[in-house]
């Protein structure tokens, strides 16, 4: 046969190589090599005592070096430059000598300084305590991964909350409640037996990365099986794992456990067979998990058993779990996320409510956990006011970082500038700058015992988080957990660039980008202070027409008190007068519509179709403008990422992409149904240039969405 | 600040590249370097015409090489050796002179011929159709990943069957029935707008690699709502992708489905209204999907609507939607998989009296998918009785792939030996040689439109079928339905190469586990014919006390029937009879003491404690000596895979014997609960040398798996 022919057709293309594919599984610790001539040279480190975290500790450093370099560090002694120490003062005498600048690290916190040795420039990343090495390594390593010079260093980093915690709402059947990043990544079903996946390792090395120091690994709506001897032993086989990277493993306890696999008749907090199963439950958790960190309880929440099916308080059933606990050195974290069947009045009201009275009266290991906002984890709410108001309790703050609200894995919404708003807002408790930074760092009120929560985004998906940009809400939640007053666009910056490319044509757009992320979902979804305008139950997608059903509060409706005279809700002294909740000059703002920032005006008032914006633009005009500007908003971010393929892998830019182009289509969606919704009630034209809703608005109500994730 | 003491104390240790883990995604296209001296020469490749289907075929031709021979191949025309040509008669005028060889390749085989150009040695990979050159590609790769020579080939290959599919049973929630590796790899949610996910190309690619041609999308117990306008875009999404890789996408159909989304207030097959509802349902479907396979059915089982709710029968039924498909050139795939409350008679033998009636009736696009035996996929059942039944019709084989009644992902169990027996067994339809696999391929009565489908055992998991050696199980599948005559020992040796080593001291050793495996199992599981003996509902575990309930043939009493004078499920003519519903020579031999296989022993008849098995033991004696070689089994396969740690990478090698220190622990605990719980009707002591049962009876009945997977 004579192939000839077709021979001589050949081109000359050669096949390039096929590259790894980024899949983003990598997360921030990607470790890719540094630009060449980038001046960051072999290192070599010294050797270290054999403990469990140091050894890991050094490990990650080569690890990360051995990629950021493209070389090896070596483990040699010779007198050289770049020798990098790292250790404690009880695991080096020469560490031992840095007990003095030492102090400031603290229990946790690290410091890194260059110094010289016969003339040669070596790196010592020196802490207390083992843990504060790993955290210093993962900083020294951040530092090349953000290309900041290493070679003149001398900083001391120490976390200012002790307790840096996820909070998964994971449940036993590897479902995740208002998950989206799909099944669970605790295959308990393989557990303790298989806990080899190195699934869990590289769990604990992002979270130790940011400095992440607890884990609640179970749902709070809670099953009681958890705390049964099997379960027990799936928990204390991912405690070993996680324990040399310092975090400590906690379990949401269901408040009727002792009902339900203790053969009691009660959970009553105030029956001495209550405690002292709770007592035995405790010490037999310790024995499997030495370190275990407590319990994380929901009670007479949504549904949820508790003390107060006892008559008992609040107060009461913290404390009796908190008598059990204590001696092992546990905590509980009691959630003050509370609103009831039977109460009628503004549930925005009920958590300070409930938990106001009760100040002083916990137990020095309990937490009281608050949500950011009073509602639920919208895309905008003013600070819970229990923030500055329980300065004789523990006040730990609960961040979602999953984004329930928000346009679950699909939108892009940097959360950041969200966490930061609540932050650096002014509860004025003991005047101004009473930040609710300085409540959940302690030092408002002197308190030790400090905390802050994020539930989790985290699931099996190869990504981790869903998105690639959704693990940027898990890094800046670690972040401030360790800094409530660090600068959000400054960890934007830090995690583009040890994520994407330390590129400044990249960096600069993708911050800029990720910093209006959120105020762009704001508008597409919840302007000028609305809140809770979701779809009913799985809370996708526009829903300002939920009404009725088994509560008020679980209903649209209930919350945008849309009619023909206006729209919102009156928080003031007319209205529920939650306003009243807050410390006087707070308060006093929120409710003068000259003081109140517009961007929470329909939060606290009730207004007018016709009233009067700062822009000059009626409120329903307005309205129509900001729900426009989120979908072009989104516009804005699809140019600026279609930009950006020069710096960033094929397989990742695409994922973003098409994401982007979803959450067009969705914000959209929000703006029609929205605009049709609200106009029914308006009755006012468009503003001039505004294009009608293209669908009917009986459409938009008849969408459903039977297999929603995350309920 | 001095460092001198410390620094001396460095050693001289350099730290190792970090290898990239193996984790199991690339299943068996891993295409890693061969051996140094190998003599696998760096290739060229011909161009080839730009079809879809012929430009992946290159692309993945020169991905394998690259890997395999750590250099990609030149598309260099220069006369030289080595240089490969891939395409049709259609597509090179040189493969137009090989027509008359290709016709014994047909619409889907290939030719791989070595050929002399210019006195140097090129390859030549041609087919009929595109999808041939794929899979000629696919072969020729695999022919290198196990070390066989290519400088000198001629060979055809042509699958025997035509429809090659998986079924998945995954639900529009993610969930999988029966499903043990995770979520569904079906991100319904994010579909139609992300289909770009990797993850579809490497399932096409991997199902294509081993010639399967189908993918039924959603689980049998089907959802009106996979036919509606948005699923049928998600479905549409799928098969784009899939679509180059010769894989035509099927849906599971609800029978109910006129009702639910139609609008119509019956489903009964006769009614006009009805059959145009999937008339223009179809015309729906392939407008969105123009190559759509067609319909998978359960109907009138376990629930399912079906045409008996209307008094039609089960051909009024398939018929129906056939004539809706037909003009398309779609499928029914119609299960017989079907046994009724109403009757009492032996499950056994209820799809044989329910088809057997209307062999003939069928139309000619229908297939009967008939399990491979009568039960449900139990770790042995003998060959299902309508194979050979029915030579008027067109039956298909289900297997399942995924393991509901074999110990789940954590126990090591090759099914290949499992569906070579089954396709082995001769039906005696048309006298000795009826084989099963004769009836599958067409052979035996003639049939032009066959069909093989697998239960798939695939998920989100990063090694898609939950455990390493899973993977073998769809690979063996693949490679069956191929070629149902195929060796299913030479197949476990393809794919342990392929997948871990050719080590031969890896190869022999592995193979002869994996041959072992599953009649380890059925020791320790259900030996001598025993069947259905699991756990309730999960199928987990041993449950032979499962008794009562809804339906007397969902528990382990109906099947085993063990009492004080005996054990075993009476099938002769003295029992059930349902050995009078095969051919007379197998009937014979199946009700024959002398002539039954004794691994079917219990399952056909019903004998004394005191029977004498062929080794001289008593049935009892006999019984507990079979479940404890079941647990030695899985201690052999320890000890086998501890000796292999030189070949296999660290992080497979764990997770492969982690879960066989799982498998070994449940392999006891299989032995010692069957052996208390039958020893209370035998009434018996052990025999010499066999450990009595550690706990009591009640003990074993007691465990409970509330969040068991794949339910």
């Amino acid at each position: 046969m004579r192939l000839l022919i077709v021979m001589g057709l050949l081109a000359s293309l050669a096949f390039a190589p096929v590259a790894r594919a980024e899949d983003g599984h990598d997360l921030w610790l990607r470790y890719r090599p540094v630009e060449a001539g980038a001046g960051y040279g072999v290192a070599a480190l010294a050797p270290v005592a054999p403990t469990p975290t140091l050894t890991l500790a050094r490990a990650e450093l080569a690890r990360g070096l051995t990629g950021l370099t493209g070389a090896p560090p070596t483990a040699d002694a010779g007198a050289r430059d770049g020798v990098i120490l790292i250790g404690t003062p009880q695991s080096s005498p020469a560490i031992a000598r840095l007990v003095l600048p030492l102090k400031a690290a603290g229990d946790e916190g690290y410091l890194i300084r260059t110094v010289k040795i016969d003339g040669k420039s070596a790196t010592v990343i020196a802490a207390n305590r083992d843990i504060g090495v790993l955290y210093g390594v993962y900083r020294y390593l951040a530092l090349i991964q953000t290309r900041r010079p290493v070679d003149s260093l001398d900083l001391v980093s120490a976390p200012k909350v002790r307790l840096r915690m996820l909070n998964h709402w994971d449940n036993l059947d590897r479902t995740v409640e208002r998950g989206y990043a799909g099944q669970s990544i605790w295959d308990w079903w393989k557990l303790p037996g298989y806990s080899a996946d190195p699934r869990y390792v590289d769990y604990a090395r992002a979270n130790a990365s940011i400095g992440i120091n607890g884990t609640v690994l179970n749902n709070v709506n809670a099953k009681a099986l958890s705390l049964t001897a099997p379960y027990i032993a799936k928990a204390a086989a991912l405690a070993d794992v996680f324990r040399p990277y310092g975090i400590k493993v906690y379990l949401s306890a269901r408040f009727s456990a002792p009902i339900e696999i203790g053969g009691l008749k009660t959970a009553d907090p105030r029956d001495p067979a209550v405690a002292a199963f709770w007592k035995a439950k405790a010490d037999e958790i310790y024995t499997a998990i030495p370190d275990f960190g407590g319990f994380l309880v929901k009670a007479n929440s949504e549904g949820q058993p508790g003390p107060q099916d006892y008559g008992a308080s609040h107060a009461d059933g913290a404390n009796m779990l908190a008598d059990a606990l204590g001696p092992h050195g546990g905590v509980v974290i009691w959630r003050a996320f509370v609103y009831s069947h039977e109460q009628p009045d503004d549930r925005a009201k009920q958590g300070y409510s409930e938990f106001k009275p009760f100040d002083g009266q916990f137990r020095d290991n309990v937490v009281i956990q608050v949500k950011n906002g009073a509602i639920d984890f919208q895309p905008r709410e003013p600070f819970h006011p229990l923030f500055g108001a329980m300065p004789k309790s523990n006040l730990g703050m609960e961040f979602q970082i999953t984004k329930e609200y928000l346009g679950f894995a699909t939108h892009l919404v940097y959360l950041g500038p969200l966490y930061e708003e609540t932050l650096k807002s002014d509860t004025y408790a003991h005047g101004q700058g009473s930040t609710v930074a300085r409540v959940i760092d302690g030092s408002l009120d002197g308190r030790k015992l400090t905390a802050m929560a994020g539930v989790a985004n985290i699931g099996a998906d190869r990504n981790w988080s869903g998105s690639q940009f959704d693990q940027a809400n898990w890094y800046v939640f670690g972040r401030l957990a360790w800094d409530p007053e660090a600068s959000s666009r400054d960890i934007a910056a830090d995690w583009a660039r040890m994520t994407f490319s330390n590129d400044q044509r990249f960096v600069t757009p993708v911050v800029d980008m990720m910093m209006a992320s959120r105020e762009t979902a704001v508008d597409y979804m919840t302007p000028l202070g609305l809140h809770h305008q979701m779809g009913r139950s799985h809370h996708y997608g526009p829903g300002p027409w939920v009404s009725g059903g088994e509560r008020a509060d679980w209903t649209s409706v209930y919350y945008a008190k849309a009619g023909p005279d206006g729209l919102g809700f009156d928080r003031t002294a007319t209205g529920s007068n939650a306003v009243a909740q807050y410390a006087p000059p707070a308060a006093a703002c929120f409710a003068d519509l000259k003081c109140v920032d517009e961007k929470e005006l329909l939060w606290f008032h009730h207004l007018p179709w016709d009233y009067r914006l700062k822009s000059g633009q009626t409120l329903w005009d307005g309205l129509v403008t900001h729900y426009s500007r989120g979908v072009a908003g989104v516009g804005e971010m699809q140019k600026t990422w279609a930009g950006l393929t020069p710096y960033v892998d094929a397989e990742r830019h695409a994922q973003v992409a098409d994401f982007l182009t979803i959450q067009h289509r969705e914000a959209q969606w929000w703006r029609d149904a929205s605009v049709a919704w609200f106009q029914s009630f308006a009755k006012r034209p468009l503003p001039a240039g505004e294009a009608a809703p293209p669908e009917s608005l009986h459409y938009y109500e008849s969408l459903s969405f039977p297999y929603a994730p995350g309920i």
